[in-house]
């Protein structure tokens, strides 16, 4: 009992409808994109249809999410393109078996950071990160599927490369190639931007209009597919066909773990897990958030564990939650996982019998649907918003995208990390340092910059606006040794400590020094508003023992402290 | 006039004695500590001397301690030796030139910072880090010492394979290098704890007691010199001796760039930089303080860097201000770093005129000089002291000493960088989060949990103790959803920002997205004590803008409103 899931314990039948249909749409999205991401990882078709069968049943069972469609997707698909290829030649057996490990390598890391609890790892890739990555990767998947949609051979080593290959292939252009491409291009853009509209004037209802328009690209596949084979245009024409597609179920085994590549396949799996999880998690959230249902991010990581080691075991690669899949696949009113059933075993009768029909597929129609799919990845909007509130997250952004463009998936994230790291210690190291006074008539004390506040004769008041650590405690001595400096009738300095959410040993060896050194001028330090966990460790140091009687609930207590201290001396 | 230091231009005669005293003090320890130390960098004895005269007076003119000794110290030796090992066959021509270079690039990099005013980078090795890197150079030096004292030939990968190579070894001892080294020992340990004490008892003021103590080296080396001169102990006995040192000051010259190491020294000159810079600055100002001066750090950046530009025109190695020499440089009375000059001007006489007298000089009482100097560096005070305080700042100690004696003093600190850097954005991500109520008859308000204080009906208040940004905004989220789920009258739920220092762009985001989904409950989010640079970007966001009148200056007037709002209600 374990193991049937709690949804299908709950199965209404009532619910049953909204599956199936869900699951034939998704079904006829994913064959046309499992054979394009498959491409994009330079892997042979088959392999993209195997990743979208076992993958599914496999999340339905250990998943949280109930409308997440887990599958083959651009942005894994480019990264696991980029682990590979320096490792062997594209498309090769020893290739497809690194893909296959790969899988296996995310699936089991997924599972071990789901056991552990260590889904707060993937919070260490910040959205404006994510959303850099995302657009780097968009931008280069698109490029790369240029050439097909050319109908010409290029590689590059970097996108600069790629460019400058396809501008000296230019004029071997093959026009059909470019013809089939292109204006696939233009009719899968077109039925983005006007084909829901169309069909709504036309009378059909909206929801149904909006299905349709995603099954433009099944269109384009179906066309373009008769049109080569009626004309035998890969004969006459040399366009690029995706050819035979093994037919029949894929054989169950475990991955060759011989290959000596485990140790190279590490960071790149670890990325592909973390990204995977990072961007399934925010799409099952946003759903279910519609729904007032709940998803469990250490669940979605055994979810995702398991659907990449069935398509390890299934001869498939890394497989992650798709964004447009599950959209389509929530707005075609799926209830529950039973959907991604439904469409695996409709692939899995695909792959079984009409693999055939795949022959005359041209490239150049699976490269117009990817890049069509992946420039609504492109994300600008997060990019104006952080250009507009932080900076520092927008040259994050920029940076992460920027490497990911220039110098390849990997480095990009790793850049962003490091940059969004380096930026948290760089501003906790130059803290924001206020000189407070009483807003008059309250228990409340604010900047005397920013607030028009009344200050105590003698009393110094200070708050710093973080913890204190060995990158910024000098700077807060700096500070208080120079605004004491600046007042030579200083007899108190208050140091408040509202912000202060930790004082490690550096910051305080700085604040005894700092204390011994205003004691000799005759100046006492005061502290307010230790917070609990901060006074714990320091009630035990030396420092805390002479401080002991100079601690203060409140800031208002230290003020009244100090106000009385005053009183008899003027 | 620029270049006169202010010190120069306001000396007084009476400092005249003070400061010649001092550095006739310093020359006298400062002699066999530059021949030990350039054998601890496995240099010639002739550049430890050649490292001991222009840098001190480079640092005169440039530095902004009066008492600081700039020179050859033990550290910054070891680092030496470890960064051109791997470079050079120690002793060879290339590896003294990659000496100066490394001196010369150290120099460039320290006055680069001086100049560009980085001098806060030294901030980010923590005292623990620093205690701990200096604890395990101390145990590496001691350890590479130990062949001298036995008078064996040992060399070893690292630590472990030098002990066991001596451990082979041992049955070669020359017992008259032994007798030599271990008397030496004995008698500088015996001299540094009882010396003092006893030249006290028999009438010997105490401070000129405790000079005396300190001069002991320069006796071990002088009595161990002539007996191994007399009986000709190198012939007889096999006794390893410094040998010819070359007359004559050095030739100043531009150091070789051709080498082409340039690359792989920067790390080391910059670790060499920030860690000769932290232990300077650390000495200088303990100094300083009990004179009530002030050291500028940034003059000091210029000071040390000038000293090793100087050292590396002059054919020394790197250099830096040295614990030892500067105490009893202050000690000794030393008003002005006019007691370097005089000190490197006898450095100047004894290489012009006195190297001969070096020849028999014995490496096993050089050895034992270093021996007994290093082990007063290891440092079991601060281990205890963060032990106490604060376990992760304990453990990036013992983290740094074990790695710089297991794998070398780079690695050492890098991984001791990493850990302390590594803990701050754990616990950053990990925030302390609090559920406040009110202190009785006060305008305070404190954890529940850990002080009696009073909370208002339908209102649950939240303190978060970190700024929220992307590695701990979910954190914060899953916290309040559980609060909000446990009591379900909530009516508003109140986040103080009173430690929130920042809130970055993925914070931000999820910031929306509570808001949202608590609204869609009823439940309004309140912000109170939101900081004024907080506020600024947060202001013209659409979270901004939608909880424009749901900001309030104090958590007082936040609940107060929030007590308002409940009162028609009940």
């Amino acid at each position: 009992m374990r193991f049937v899931p709690a949804w299908l314990r709950q199965y209404q039948t009532g619910w049953l409808g909204g599956d199936l249909a869900a699951g034939l749409i998704v079904t006829v999205m994913l064959i046309p994109q499992s054979l394009a991401y498959a491409l994009l990882a330079g892997l042979p078709p088959e392999m993209g249809l195997y990743a979208s069968i076992l993958p599914m049943v496999a999340y339905a069972v250990f998943g949280s999410s109930m409308t997440l469609a887990v599958g083959p997707v651009a942005v894994a698909s480019l990264m696991t393109a980029s682990a590979l290829q320096p490792l062997a030649a594209a498309g090769s057996p020893e290739y497809q078996a690194l893909a296959v490990l790969l899988a296996g390598l995310s699936g089991v890391m997924l599972l071990g950071f789901g056991v552990l609890r260590l889904g707060f790892l993937a919070h260490f890739l910040s959205h404006p990160v994510i959303s850099g990555f995302i657009t780097g990767s968009a931008l280069l998947i698109a490029v790369g599927q240029l050439k097909h949609l050319l109908g010409v051979k290029v590689s590059g080593e970097n996108v600069l490369a790629t460019l400058h290959g396809l501008w000296l292939a230019l004029p071997q252009t093959n026009p059909a190639a470019l013809a089939l491409g292109g204006g696939s291009v233009l009719f899968l853009y077109g039925a983005r931007k006007y084909l829901a509209r169309l069909l709504g004037r036309v009378g059909v209802p909206a929801k149904a209009a909006d299905m349709a328009a995603k099954l433009a690209p099944m269109l384009a596949v179906i066309a373009s597919t008769a049109v080569v084979a009626g004309g035998r245009l890969d004969l006459s024409h040399g366009v690029s066909v995706v050819g035979h597609v093994p037919q029949g179920l894929p054989h169950l085994g475990v991955p060759d773990l011989s290959l000596g590549a485990v140790g190279s396949l590490l960071l790149p799996a670890l990325l592909i897990s973390l990204v995977g999880f990072v961007e399934s998690v925010s799409v099952a959230q946003s759903l279910a958030l519609k729904r007032q249902q709940r998803i469990q991010p250490n669940r979605e990581l055994l979810g995702l564990g398991s659907a990449n080691l069935a398509s390890a075991l299934s001869g498939g690669f890394p497989v992650t939650g798709g964004f447009a899949r599950s959209v389509v696949n929530f707005a075609a009113g799926a209830h529950t996982p039973l959907a991604g059933v439904f469409s695996a075993v409709m692939m899995a009768g695909v792959i079984a019998a009409l693999t055939g029909w795949f022959h005359y597929l041209p490239h150049a129609v699976l490269a117009a649907t990817i890049v069509v799919a992946v420039t609504s990845l492109i994300d600008l909007d997060t990019l104006r918003e952080a250009w507009h509130y932080d900076k520092a997250d927008a040259v994050s952004l920029l940076a992460t995208a920027a490497g990911v463009v220039a110098l390849g998936v990997e480095a990009g994230i790793l850049i962003g990390v490091a940059l969004s790291l380096g930026t948290l210690v760089w501003r906790s190291s130059h803290p924001h340092i206020a000189v407070i006074g009483r807003v008059p008539h309250t228990e409340h004390f604010r900047n005397v910059d920013r607030h028009r506040v009344e200050t105590t004769p003698g009393l110094v008041a200070v708050r710093v606006d973080e913890s204190l650590y060995f990158a910024n405690a000098s700077v807060l001595q700096d500070r208080v040794e120079a605004l004491v400096n600046a007042d030579p009738d200083t007899r108190h300095l208050l140091l408040v400590c509202s912000a202060v959410n930790q004082i490690d040993t550096t910051a305080l060896g700085v604040l005894s020094e700092l204390e011994r050194g205003l004691a000799q001028r005759g100046i006492g330090l005061l502290l307010a508003e230790v917070k609990g966990p901060v006074m714990d460790r320091l009630r035990d140091t030396d420092l805390g023992q002479r401080l002991h009687d100079r601690v203060f609930l409140s800031t208002h207590d230290a003020f009244t402290f100090a106000q009385q201290a005053a009183t008899p001396a003027a």
